[in-house]
């Protein structure tokens, strides 16, 4: 069991394990090869400290590099949920692994994609990330697809595998799939609706009568990047988007930290590379205070 | 008048300003031109993000080009102290000069060398941290000075133009000081010692009867690259030697923010570089509101 799981890698994450590892602790960091998005597309950064004038891909190609030569390797995998334990955590993925760690980093960034009013209601009932795990659950059934990256559209082929019918609400260009039983809708929906579970998509529209449209289906996948830490850990205190933290990264779950983005504005490089170092030294001094407490 | 006078050219100090010229700021940062000796005296950085395994004197170097770059300027004048007005700052320097600004941030770090027993209670009754300020009370008078750096040591000639005789106590190696009412102590006192001003120094000395040896003198110089911010400003609230800070940077004085070593641990680069930038947007979103309110 490692010492720290650290969910991002981007500059909070990066940052986090850098110190773990000056601070000799054992970590492990999921994310992506390309590190960020965020980062990957920023034109120039003209505020991080020593790095004057930078564009983002050189900025993550000198990330990459640091990693490279400090022999840390990211986990490309995508965490689906985090579990509080005794005095440890458990994180499965999407790729249907399970790993656990003494404490919990997150610094997963904070996606700029808005959930759909009653998203979060319906976790569990109908509502779903993940297309692996749940997918044979919709075995002949209509549902329905918000897709909010190319880069997860490879899941959909999963998904048109089981689903009788799929309404695939693309968050992106250059849509390419083919199913015969993929409809795609160019639109947003306002609301998913339901009662128990999910039984319709709710859009807006001026033609109707009662100015509403709606779409009978039977769960609805939403295809994200991250998933909100609201959703993958329970009982993690949030302030909307954001979790809270201390001004020492701690969350209100013990052994449990959180840095960057994730943790409130500004969303800034320098900010989050800060909190994130913040956040390894917190993790040093909770293991130190475990061990002292076990010994 | 400036937007904000940032005081310290370390990671903090210049994390702000280059913020602050982001958002479109107006600013004056003080701070000497090597900009950190901390940092400039760093062996090797291992965990600052983006810039891997970095020696100290390369990353003052790539500071100084991004601070040309950006055309900014260091204001190499010793804050000696800041007052509070109405909505703005007055700061005064050991140099002679005086400015206004709306805001301040206190980035100036945290001197590891400690402070002498009664030191601060004797502040402006004897003890002084200026000798360009205070020398011309001390004429024909006896004086130590307690020098903390080589760097410093052009002020003690000032004081051995005034005083009849100086105590020197050098806190460096390779004094370079002859003047003949200058003696040299290689002790560092125990305790300032007085009634209602500073009366003597008093030293550890076990061959003496009570194991204290007592040296007259009519004030102390404190000579330091800087001072503590409590005793810059008045009603600062501090812990120690941190000032207190909210989440967002915010001291207990509206308008006066704090970032970096100073603020408290981990004394770290990207910590302290972070906590800039987030005063810097603290500072932003401060002036927003007083111009709203203004208007």
């Amino acid at each position: 069991m490692v010492d720290c799981i650290i969910i991002g890698s981007g500059f909070a994450g990066i940052s986090a394990a850098l110190t773990l590892q000056a601070n000799g602790k054992s970590f492990q960091i999921f994310g992506t090869k390309n590190l960020s998005s965020k980062i990957e597309k920023a034109e120039r950064i003209h505020n991080y400290p020593a790095l004057a004038d930078i564009s983002g891909k050189d900025l993550c190609a000198a990330l990459s590099s640091q990693l490279e030569k400090a022999n840390i390797e990211i986990t490309q995998e995508r965490v689906s949920g985090v579990y509080e334990l005794k005095e440890k955590f458990g994180v499965a993925t999407q790729e249907g692994s399970y790993y656990e760690s003494k404490t919990v980093i997150f610094a997963c960034g904070v996606e700029s994609v808005k959930q759909i009013d009653g998203e979060t209601d319906f976790v569990g009932r109908g509502v779903s990330y993940c297309a692996t795990c749940d997918g044979f659950l919709y075995k002949n059934k209509t549902i329905a697809v918000l897709c909010t990256t190319k880069r997860l559209e490879h899941e959909i082929a999963h998904l048109a595998h089981f689903a009788a019918k799929i309404y695939l609400i693309p968050m992106y260009k250059n849509v390419e799939v083919d199913f015969s039983n993929v409809e795609i809708l160019q639109k947003m929906p306002a609301k998913i609706v339901g009662e128990k579970r999910v039984e319709k998509l709710s859009f807006v529209d001026k033609t109707s009568e009662n100015g509403v449209k709606e779409l009978p289906v039977d769960g609805v996948f939403v295809l994200r990047e991250s998933i909100a830490p609201s959703i993958l850990m329970n009982g993690l205190q949030t302030d909307g988007a954001h979790i809270e933290v201390s001004r020492n990264t701690e969350t209100n779950i013990k052994g449990c930290f959180a840095a960057g983005d994730i943790t409130g504005r500004p969303y800034q490089y320098a900010k989050a590379a800060g909190e994130g170092n913040v956040a390894a030294h917190a993790v040093t001094a909770y293991l130190s205070a475990l061990k002292a407490v076990t010994v």
